[in-house]
């Protein structure tokens, strides 16, 4: 394989929908822990929002003893945070369910890393104090539209429990790799919530309300939910995000000369840290560990390679396999729901060697 | 479905390998018969030639006559011929073959349109004559690099058969769209021939060689070969565009709200023109016509599209087929073949009304 520079030469985000803009990264190209912005997946659910003010405010209000709403002066200048955070939308990987399932096909690419920097949501409310009812807190995004299935209109909001709410490393960002966030990820503020899918990560955050009840809005009741059967029965909603891994190198179906390979890749999960990888080239009957070419991280992908002397011509059916540090581990068989969530099956691809 | 303009959203090409630089178009998001520079599929087999000279000249030389090297002025100021085609990579669909094979893991966009503009093959060679042992023409691009089953260097080169040279729609290309061709689809000088898959198109043009015999090169014995078996019987070379057709709208497992939708798309052919294209939404049992929304032509694609009443819910399978002057009709199954080349079976995606 030759790997020689060239010029003018570079991947693009892949295109499924452009309205809304729904594109992924091409996770085979990446070599950084720090996603650049433009090859950062895009997924949304509206157009992209107007602001009608250049004076943004961040209101919180609800069930809290003082409401307060803060500048962008006053959050920049509060204590900050700053954490390796690997985004994967929900539905990453659905296009590789069996039976195949309806909506966006993404394929490995609906996840990007990179680091953000803000304040910490327990920071804020510590200004405003939260009433002991209260049980959840919502973030509304200035993202709005109608959905297919009502003439209403939405904004995106999600809410999240007070305990996931309150945990430290659950940050307002106002930068990403040392930059103002970019405006298609959520400039100026967006809600970043390590370990869990990103769709509780809301972009261009309008408003903050704390709530006694179960928040109903269509993207946390409806959508992001896990639908195990075709009807409503045993339905869950979408949080953590499950162990996997991802190979990046080389391609499926791809056609190699004999030689001597380093396969690649990386591993991540929502609780705890990637603990090992493991690799297949025999269609799971045999199972190498692979190297973690660096420290695994809580929140952060753990790339990984492993050195494949393909020798021999032949079809190969190449897995790769994380186990996290909760004990969780991939199988083979990915969680089917109808609306195609969590995918995490073991990564398989197949080669052919010539 | 809302189509509000979003500024700064747009589709980009879809990456499949950068070494050499393989990227295809998203068909779904063209709506021009001039496809643009920027989303022109980009199909290599080496890295990009880097050209020792700012003296470019075109030799034609063996058998004929007269050996002339042309320089640019002179082909501009010979008599031009401009022709809108379509090109379209021999291996275009190959991800939809079952069974599947290997190679790039093309889907539906290797193929783009565009107005073309050049000097006639036959009116340089009419300055050099050829001589009456002729067979075939040689075109060799300025692109060269070592192959995965030789360590030998090869340049990409490729042949026709005199008669196919002597069409006066083969062409020595220095414009597209109106615009020096763009130096990634082969500045200064592309041969185009329209109605052969694209592999034919050689980019780069370095030298014209008339030979007396066959000509062997690997893009033209090994490669760009149909194998119809596992093994070498019965193989035959790639020439001519299959009678195709893509649905651009919707999308293959879209979600969509009951309403009244234009399904629309492409069809296209190598010889003849398309004389008819048929729809079905319910997985091929019934057929209605498609409208054309423009005149069929040959060597470019034309538009169509059907008003489907998409009231009741439930999930359809669409497909579509299109029939050319030559009695030539798409089917159900592709002629499967080992390399992947030339699919053309009925376009079918489902989709789902809720």
């Amino acid at each position: 394989m030759k790997h020689s520079y060239q010029p003018g030469v570079w991947p693009y985000l892949i295109t499924k929908t452009l309205t809304p803009e729904n594109q992924e990264t091409p996770i085979q190209f990446l070599n950084s822990e720090m996603v650049d912005g433009k090859l950062f997946y895009r997924r949304n659910h509206f157009s992209y929002p107007h602001f009608t003010s250049s004076f943004y405010f961040l209101p919180i209000e609800g069930l809290v003893q003082t409401p307060k709403t803060f500048s962008l002066q006053e959050i920049y200048s509060l204590p900050s945070k700053t954490i390796k955070v690997v985004l994967e939308c929900a539905g990453d990987k659905r296009e590789l369910f069996q039976p195949k399932v309806f909506g966006e096909q993404w394929n490995k690419g609906a996840i990007s890393q990179g680091i953000w920097k803000g304040v910490s949501l327990r920071t804020l409310l510590k200004f405003t104090g939260i009433l002991h009812t209260a049980k959840e807190i919502v973030f509304e995004g200035y993202d709005y539209g109608e959905r297919p299935d009502s003439s209403q209109m939405f904004s995106f909001a999600r809410s999240l429990p007070i305990e996931k709410a309150l945990e430290p490393n659950t940050i307002i960002a106002y930068e990403y790799n040392n930059q103002p966030i970019p405006f298609k990820h959520g400039f100026p503020l967006r809600l970043i919530v390590p370990g869990w899918y990103a769709m509780a990560s809301v972009k261009w955050i309008k408003k903050i309300t704390v709530i006694d009840k179960e928040f109903k809005g269509p993207f946390q009741a409806v959508d992001y939910v896990y639908y195990p059967k075709e009807n409503d029965n045993g339905k869950f909603p979408v949080t953590t995000v499950h162990v996997n891994s991802t190979i990046q190198f080389p391609l499926n179906r791809q056609l190699l000369p004999t030689g001597i390979y380093q396969i690649k890749g990386i591993a991540w999960t929502g609780k705890g840290i990637i603990t090992k990888v493991e690799l297949s080239t025999d269609g799971g009957q045999t199972w190498d560990i692979c190297q973690l070419t660096s420290k695994s991280e809580k929140y952060s992908w753990v790339p990984w390679n492993f050195k494949w002397k393909a020798l021999k011509k032949g079809e190969y059916n190449i897995k790769s396999k994380a186990t996290d540090s909760e004990g969780n581990v991939q199988r083979s068989e990915p969680f089917w729901n109808k609306k195609g969530y969590g995918y995490n099956a073991i990564d398989t691809i197949e080669v052919k060697v010539e």
